[in-house]
């Protein structure tokens, strides 16, 4: 492996981790269960499971993959808040788009060279030449993203 | 910048994304606020941000950078669970130490060659010859860290 493969290895062990930590965190909960809120008043877990599964999806775009797998989860889960909507999905569908998103995700992440990592993710197309606004600045931001959700998820998660 | 050097500094732009959000948190909450709850019976926002600086101090020694700058924090914050002890220090204690530490670090995140980078952190000195058991990947896991109990601490602060 040259230095650069080993830094973006490094990177993605580290997203790999999170992924398996939020899977580990959300899978086995029941409908009942996802209905809990991380504390008073705030997020219901599966607004949490469907946010962080809704941002994963948005890369597609971001990163100049391709389109969104699941673009039904945006108005549920991302622009507008928690219990805005009289109807949300449920938590088998957030784990099937979960699963299909991250598996194709994981599959586009190990196959980009360095010179694909390093491209500027879509909003930064017309940016100011700062080579940090690329493609993996992004992936680590979304893998603190999902750090940061799981963190919150975790207050609620039910002793088993 | 040579490729290697941008991945780098894109990992650095996240790490202090993550830092500036911290302080943004914590440093303008006084004693009685840093006594409050996440949530019922969790971690108060004293411990979390102790957590975070003696796990931020702890990376001196895991890098081999040096010695810790504040040990005393390992027994209140890292070793022992929240209000386990019978006297915690101040929040400006913790506050004075996270200032101190987290400008200590960035100044030497800020002079390490790429393979400074990349050499294997202390307790990965005799490990199985894996490659990304290395320095960056620590910086890139405490960035998450980081992330992940600042998810939890913005549960619990006071809207201003």
């Amino acid at each position: 492996m040259t230095n650069e493969e080993i830094l973006i290895r490094s990177a993605l062990s580290v997203w790999r981790l999170y992924e398996t930590r939020l899977i580990r965190a959300f899978h086995s909960l029941s409908e009942p269960e996802l209905q809990r809120e991380v504390a008073p008043g705030r997020n219901r877990l599966l607004y949490l499971w469907g946010h962080l599964t809704a941002v994963s999806d948005s890369l597609f775009p971001l990163l100049t993959i391709g389109p969104k797998l699941y673009p039904d989860l945006e108005s549920m889960f991302l622009s507008n808040p928690d219990r805005s909507l009289s109807n949300y999905c449920t938590g088998a569908y957030v784990k099937e788009a979960s699963e299909r998103i991250h598996h194709a995700l994981w599959d586009v992440f190990n196959r980009w060279t360095v010179r694909e990592w390093l491209e500027p993710y879509a909003a930064a197309k017309h940016a100011n030449g700062d080579p940090t606004r690329n493609r993996f600045t992004v992936v680590l931001n979304r893998t603190a993203h999902m750090a940061y959700h799981l963190g919150q998820a975790i207050l609620a998660k039910p002793d088993r």
